[in-house]
């Protein structure tokens, strides 16, 4: 990139701190210049951003296991894109990459952090969603901490999100029963007919908890925990002696601006866990990398395939709209792996 | 024994169900005729009852990992006695046996279901405490789900009961910093003087939370829960990522009779365990008798056999006086060990 040829970088970046549930107030759109690039760097121009529930707890200013955004810095996320200008020894124009470059249109980036992808292995996006971190969290969390067994009980919420559809269909593969949680028929009708679900519940029906008890008459022996709110608490009585929870996320709870009334229902809880000597277990898919991300590459996209595994995406387009998605994602109103087509492809 | 001697057992039965923390009046002392013997039967007289937490859980109804003691029986309990009279080949008069035989004097039971006793290698009581049920509790929790490494810290409370006061001494041996937490500042200086604790703190000292904070530089890796409550609220927070949580009991809770008034704390604590991906794990010793009964056995004496490990047991005199200690016991009154002497050892 000569200085002749300034790039710039059209963004979204975090404009306050939203008190509860955020709004396109929260958000501001901007463009700047991009820096010219040193060595080891590499420009890109995104393709695909991700839109993920952890990125409300970015948001804000509370502990979690990343650091927050600050306000007037671009929004993090996950995203595919294709190398326009290299330093890097190791890419070139051209080049399709995964970066963790976040909400904008072009990126300076350091080669060393980024990953090269092969449209011709996969779809580009997949990268982001099936084949990337949701579907990892899936497969690491379900495999390494739920360990279902044979014949056990899975039930897992957000079922046709990136995540939970994997959790299902991976529980199936191992030879358990997988019941799916999700809003609306549409939702319900997919987890049947096209993940082979054994059974897919609508948490909006008024008969929720009578209809899972229903779906799992043996109980339940892996409950994924992905949401959290009325969901785990119908299904916290059901939980088999001995029981696995994993907890990757509480999408139920990220606006909670204070903690919920009461009754407080922690010391049931509690309880509960020691009555039924249950295991709730957290993670970040990132402990799991090092022992596991070469097994998942190969058996997710094995059984892709081999038509054993569906996946659906949901594409919005332009990175100006990200935000209204953004905030859909939280209500649950997208269909699939929540992705921003920022460009075309080619 | 002939029917012409008819034996009496003096025990003590449950009158009622308790509505919050129990009081006398849910218990009756009464004495009835004991059976005579059938083919592989054994009576005992009872020397030690046992008094524990889990206690509380028998007195109601409500769902738990055993069946609740009915109303007009007998209150279940571990104890130490001595063989009468025998019709099973594995006993003879004079023996001494461990039995799950109740809050009562003499009693009929099964031989198969006995342990023998060996009154040279340890002293009796010690079966229902530091060599017994309690001991495991701490040692099975600790060792398969706690897990402390050298230089980790692990938090106990009731530090100087029988499972606290072996949890702290096991995690000092793995080479742990031990952390007790007590009622009062005659238990705490015993968890430091006499166990070798590496700090204790008084739960009922205004700044608790402070002095636990203080006491906990590098965080807490094993919070060992055996209380809940207050304590259990002021640890969550001062948890590392990756820390352990085995749950084998909650006697802050055991007499609540609803939940507790909001807020409600449950989206907190799961964010928690999300965030650091903690481990929260119930249990029931029974669970690990199998794998690791002997291991204890053979650690534990060895290590009060070579002055490393100490125990304090809290006797009171006479089953009639056994539910007032359990209700004390309750309230955190018993220092050490609770054990009703229901007779003389000889």
């Amino acid at each position: 990139m000569s200085i002749e040829s300034i790039v710039q970088s059209t963004r979204i970046v975090l404009a306050s701190r939203p008190d509860g549930a955020p709004t396109t107030e929260n958000f501001r759109l901007e463009a700047v210049n991009l820096p010219e690039l040193t060595e080891g760097q590499v420009l890109i121009r995104i393709i695909y951003l991700s839109l993920d529930p952890y990125m409300r707890g970015r948001m804000s200013a509370a502990e979690s296991y990343a650091e927050p955004v600050e306000i007037g810095e671009v929004m993090v996320g996950g995203t595919v894109g294709q190398v326009v200008e290299s330093r890097h020894p190791g890419f070139e124009s051209g080049d399709y990459v995964l970066a963790y470059a976040g909400w904008q249109s072009h990126a300076v980036v350091v080669g060393d952090q980024l990953q090269k992808l092969d449209p011709a292995a996969a779809p580009l996006s997949t990268a982001l969603g099936v084949l990337g971190m949701p579907g990892f969290t899936a497969y690491s969390g379900l495999l390494k901490i739920g360990q279902p067994k044979e014949g056990e009980t899975v039930v897992v919420a957000a079922a046709s999100g990136p995540v939970g559809s994997a959790v299902g269909q991976i529980a199936k593969l191992k030879g358990a029963r997988a019941v799916g949680i999700a809003g609306g028929p549409e939702k319900c009708a997919y987890l049947l007919d096209e993940l082979g679900f054994d059974a897919a519940i609508d948490h909006r029906a008024p008969d929720f908890g009578e209809q899972l008890r229903a779906a799992v008459p043996d109980g339940i022996d892996v409950y994924f925990e992905n949401v959290g709110g009325a969901v785990a608490a119908a299904v916290l009585p059901l939980l088999n002696e001995y029981a696995r929870v994993p907890v990757c996320g509480l999408i139920a709870h990220y606006n909670d601006a204070t903690a919920p009334e009461g009754p407080d229902r922690l010391p049931e809880f509690l309880s509960r866990v020691l009555v039924k000597s249950l295991t709730i277990r957290g993670f970040i898919m990132a402990e799991f990398v090092g022992e596991m991300y070469t097994d998942f590459l190969r058996d997710v996209s094995g059984w892709i395939r081999d038509g054993r595994f569906a996946y659906r995406e949901d594409f919005v387009d332009g990175i100006e709209n990200a935000p209204t998605a953004f905030i859909g994602l939280l209500e649950g109103r997208n269909f699939g792996k929540m992705l921003v087509r920022v460009a075309e492809e080619s």
